[in-house]
This record gives structure tokens, sequence and C-alpha cells, in this order.
């Protein structure tokens, strides 16, 4: 496995492997067993696997967040290595972001602007779509991976992907999970033991909604109502549950067809995220 | 030369092409011999020489513009025929905005919101970076060719292509001149005999301007009074005649080092522009 800082020794490095395929997984570090999966899943699938790890500043709305974002890329190596990932692009911010960038790609419509893009801010999604727009470029690679709980960043990719024409196949893993059922996240660590036990009313209240929409509710509105009780049955305030079209992000009222729920919560100072689709095929 | 109307047709063109170099000339249509020379450089350099025409409807804020703007595509296709044009991709605007487009690529700054960015409109470059993004990610040539003329067009491009990492080297050729020395256009066309001889004030502003430097005028004030006397004494009002950094468009007081001198002005009712570089190395 190679390690590389700057776009200029990742073009060399792959430039001799473009006769097979290459595979991106893109992260931020702090890899966890969720970022397993997705190398695992680049491992089986292509030639040359590419990890990034860059904690992009662009996509932070507070800096808190962004100060307190784990970093721990020592370990990070250890377990690309261990997944058999061939090269590892880590940048800093000035090779990224050099003096005098002045380029924003940008996402509009609901798709972009609800849910996370209206609570993190409108600078979010224009963040994730710059820097991956960057990632690719920079690797030009068959495939890149993704994880299905940052569902609404998934769609932004897939729409900008498809609008610009970028040569490559967006590939969405299942969300990766713990024994408990809490999504994995980078976040998690910072959890303390009760507000762990709190974060699984985020998980039980998916599956309060898959099991009533199983059961013939349709209602979007009475699904949200299900969920929200779970939730703050555990002491948890929602920032929103969504119920909405998995590809335009438009809300959905009643459940004719695959439909994105999307929970957002905080739990004491860390916010977390999951999701799930129902009335799939 | 073969003709191709969608990406996935311009891709199929090029994949057996790629042992070679590409050149790529992404022009509007209505050919004149500016666009030969554009051709000419890349039939030189290049192994396989494509040509995109597309009037993208984004760049334009006037829709009265738009509709004007000249379509002479069969004899655009003679024409790059006869300078050995490889592959013409000519898309229609289903093609490259298809239903549900969302993304924009924006450059920020002096670059891209002063001179034609404020005269044309907030939207003009993000639709020229928009489409020029997807022209270079469509056939990502090696090498992409652009006229000195539109030299604000050309720092835009620039800014984006090395922001974003697109793997293109940009070549910019001299400004195309007719004998009497109007920068060619296509909109030169649009002129009655009378506009064209006005029209000339434009070049002799600039020469005026070029002479006034290089015999010790440094001052751009006094620089652009020349050029202002210059055309006003021919009827012509200028909308800018400015005196610019040349890659960043910040204003430029002394001239120091390379200044763009940029003109535009409406002659009757047609929008021209032009400019030249002085205080070069």
């Amino acid at each position: 496995m190679i390690v590389v800082r700057t776009v200029a020794e990742l073009r060399a490095a792959l430039s001799p492997r473009r006769d097979g395929t290459i595979g991106l997984v893109p992260t931020m570090g702090a890899l966890h067993e969720g970022h397993a999966t997705l190398l695992r899943a680049a491992r089986a699938a292509d030639d040359t696997v590419v990890m990034s790890i860059f904690v992009n500043p662009t996509q932070f709305n507070e800096q808190a967040d962004l100060a307190a974002y784990p970093r721990t890329e020592a370990a990070d190596l250890d377990l690309a290595e261990a997944e058999g990932v061939d090269v590892v692009f880590a940048p800093d911010a000035a090779e990224v972001y050099p003096r005098a960038f002045a380029t924003t790609v940008t996402v509009s419509g609901p798709i972009a602007e609800t849910l996370e893009g209206a609570e993190r801010g409108r600078g979010h999604f224009d963040g994730v779509a710059t820097v991956v727009t960057k990632l690719l470029l920079a690797s030009l690679p068959d495939h890149a991976y993704f994880g299905a709980k940052d569902a609404q960043q998934v769609a932004v990719i897939r729409r900008f992907v498809a609008d610009l024409g970028i040569p490559v196949k967006v590939v969405v893993c299942p969300t990766s999970r713990d024994a408990d059922g809490l999504a994995r996240s980078s976040r998690n660590t910072r959890l303390s033991p009760h507000e762990r036990s709190q974060a699984l009313a985020i998980p039980r209240a998916l599956d309060a909604v898959r099991d009533a929409a199983a059961g013939g509710l349709s209602g979007t509105g009475a699904l949200q109502a299900r969920a929200v009780a779970e939730l703050e049955a555990a002491g948890i305030h929602p920032e929103y549950v969504a119920f909405v079209d998995p590809e335009t992000f438009a809300p959905v009222a009643a459940v004719e067809g695959p439909v994105l729920v999307a929970i957002a919560a905080r739990v004491g100072t860390t916010r977390l995220i999951d999701n799930t689709v129902i009335g799939g095929a």
C-alpha cells in the first residue's frame, strides 16, 4: 500500500493501473467497520482500490464540529492496509484548496436544500459536491463507493455525477450497523454510554415505521407520529423525521412506491442521522 | 468525419482513439476563420480533432440574443470537414440539459463577476463554466482550444479547470482578425457596412493604448482616456474600457507587468468585445 499526498502523485500511481478497473472509497478518516464494508466491496469488484482521507472543511457549517471531528490517520492506514487498499490519497487542505481557489459545484432544488441542506446550511452540499467532484476527477475511478447512511449525500452525488457527466459508476452500499442496531458513524465515539442507549431509539423508530408500513399504514403523517413517539419516549427531540422521494427528496404524503424515511437528531451534543427505505418493490 | 449527437456516441467514437492525443475545439457554430485557426492548431498538435457545436442557452442573458444567434450547421460541417476534423459533437439542448438537471459550476470573484459577468449577468459565466465542464468531461481531451478574443471566458475556464482538476491542457490561440483589423466574431455578420466601419474604432482604440503604453504612458486612467477618445470619435459609447490583471481580473492602476485591456461596446444593436495585453515581458 502506498500513501500519496498530492494529485500529481495520485495520478502517477494510478497511471500504470488503468488497464484494470479502479475503485475509489472517499472518506473523512476516523475509519470504522462501516468504511471497511465499503473497502471490501471495492476490493471484491476492482483491480485497484484507492481510498481518500480528507476532512473537508467546506462541508462543515460549525467550526466546533470540524475541530472535534476525529482524526486518526495512523489507525486509518492500518485498517486500509488490512482491507487490501492499494493507494491512499491523503491530501492536506492547501493541496485541495490552493490560494486563488474560486470554484463551486452546486446542486439546486429539494435534493440539496431540504433536510441536511437546511439543517447544516446551504454550503454543506456545495462543499460535498465540490470536493467529491475533485476527488473523482483526481482519480477517475471506474467505481466510487458510498454508504447508504448518508442518503441525501448519495442523492446529491448521483445528481451532479449524472448532470456533469463525470465518467464513474456510483455504488451505494447498505448502511453498516453495530449489533445493537445503531448505524455506524465516526461521531458515535463521542456518545457517552447513556447517550448511546438513548440513540438506539433512532433505529427503533425506523423499525416501527417499517413495521407499521408493512402492516398497511400508508399515510406518512401517521407513520411519522409513530417514529416521533419512539424517539420522544427516549428523550430525543428529532430535527426531522422526513418521508421523501429517494431520488428528488420531494416530500411524499402516502407510501405508494419507494419512500426514504430519514431521521436527524441530536443526542447530547452529537448529531446523528439514519434512514431506511420503505414501500420498495 | 463523423457527426454524433449524444455523449454516449461521442465516447464510443473516441474510445478507440485514446492511444493518441485528442484535441477539443468547443464552438457555438456559425464558424468563421477564427474557428478555423483553432481547428488548425488542434489538427497540427493532436491525433484526433473533436469539434463541438452547441449554442448554449444558459449563457445567454437576453432571449433575443439567443434567438438571433446565427445557426449554420450545414456550412459549419463543410468547414469542419475541410479543416480535417475527425468527430463533430452536435447535441441538442435536451441531451445537454435533460429534465431534472440541477447542477451548476460557479466561479466566484472579479474573474467572473466584473465586466462581461456584470454586463451579461451573473448567470453568464455559470452557464459557460457548466457547459464547458460537461464538454470536457464528455470528451476528456488532452487539449482544449479557445480564442484569446474571449479573454475573460478563458480566464474563467482556466480557473475552474485548475480548481476542479479537470485533466486537460487549455490552449489559447491569438485573436483572429480580418484584414481591416476587426476581431472575427459570429456576430460581425449582423453589422451593416456603416456599422462595420464604425466598429473598426475598437481595434484602433486598442492600438492607441498599445502605442501610448509603448511610448511610456503607464497610468491606466490616461490610457483609458485615449481609448475612449478613439471610440467616441467614431460615435461608439463603450460599455467598458478596462485595465485588469489577465489572470484575476482585478483592476490595475499602472502598467507594471502584463495588463489586459478589454473593450465592450454596442455598435448599432450588435455587442462586440475585443482585447489586447500590454506590458508583457
